[in-house]
């Protein structure tokens, strides 16, 4: 298949449109399940190491467990906004991080380790819980281009949440989604809006040949 | 921005058309600066975690360096394949892996993390990494919609290549990207047409609220 400038814009736009989306953004509009199918089939169609697809997906409905998961992010919350100085922290604690509640639809991820050896993993582990990661971006560009907002949420403790779904040790939270129509979809990372920290220049990570080229050549 | 079906289906387009490219199919037509630009741009705009854009990218287009991370790679390979079964292992070496010096284009791609407390981060550390990753995919779904190929090689010894790219040993190897023009992009992923893996299929990792619903409720 040959793609033009035309897909390839529309491509740019999605990428550049896609917000992490929190609480007070979401539409409480139930997501139907053939919507739900098309992120899922985004999500199964990411490249993964060795063809392992080493992931697993639980969609969560449940007010209850929501519930949970939002009072573990809570006391998360709480530790995590006393790791800044003064003036942050006060800053932090009028940022809305999540929208577990107010999403209708949760999903959590997993990363589940192969028994046997994965091709292309052998010499770097962590290429596993990478593919997991693609297909989450893959879900993300889809819930946009669908007009659906999605929000991370990292803020909770890995521990508790196995617990809360019933997940066996072994296996690796990868990220917590909170997906649901919109209010609107900012134009602008609200971190950048609220002033929290700013877009940075490609002099500040772009290298050619070597690391930090002028020192090398 | 609002998306309609058209654009959903490009992407899903673009989605279900990318492949992990390897050397055999790999031209060496140049990808000049406009397409790399557009590369990297749609990297930038990954989500990353309390905004932190924690990467650090090494444009490789030096034959020299190529060869010298091919013969890391090669050294790593001849390891990997004896970590197959005989049967396994006899397939594996017939397997090409990677386009280092096919592509005309290297990328390494290397997480850097922060001196100070990052939001979002706070509770789990890999979140910084898995912002890189979800950059990784973006420029890949963008290389597909302008017909440009990427390969991920991950058989690589970390420490090795940051000595040939005089990176300093606190970053963090992500991926090793290979990218050009290509004769065809496949329909079908190489490992599943050559029957190394299969397709799962949803029931292997999709559950509702708990894990393993049938046992939990």
């Amino acid at each position: 298949m040959k793609f033009n400038e035309h897909d390839a814009q529309i491509l740019r736009n999605i990428i550049i449109h896609r917000r992490d989306v929190r609480g007070n953004q979401f539409l409480s509009t139930p997501i139907d399940d053939n919507l739900l199918n098309q992120l899922l089939y985004a999500f199964e169609h990411a490249p993964s190491v060795g063809y392992s697809q080493p992931w697993q997906i639980i969609i969560i409905s449940k007010q209850v467990i929501k519930q949970k998961v939002k009072d573990i992010f809570n006391s998360e919350n709480k530790i995590a906004s006393q790791k800044f100085d003064v003036e942050r922290s006060a800053h932090y604690q009028q940022l809305k991080l999540e929208g577990i509640t107010e999403a209708p639809l949760n999903i959590a991820i997993f990363y589940k380790s192969s028994d046997t050896p994965v091709l292309g993993q052998t010499s770097c582990k962590e290429v596993g819980v990478y593919s997991v990661v693609c297909g989450i971006q893959n879900m993300w560009l889809m819930a946009r281009s669908l007009n659906i907002g999605m929000g991370w949420v990292s803020i909770l403790d890995e521990e508790k949440v196995k617990q809360v779904l019933s997940v066996p040790s072994e296996l690796q939270l990868v990220a917590y989604l909170c997906i649901g129509y919109v209010k609107e979809f900012k134009d602008v990372p609200d971190l950048e809006t609220l002033g929290w920290e700013t877009r940075k220049n490609r002099a500040q990570y772009i290298h050619n040949d070597f690391y930090n080229t002028t020192e090398n050549e």
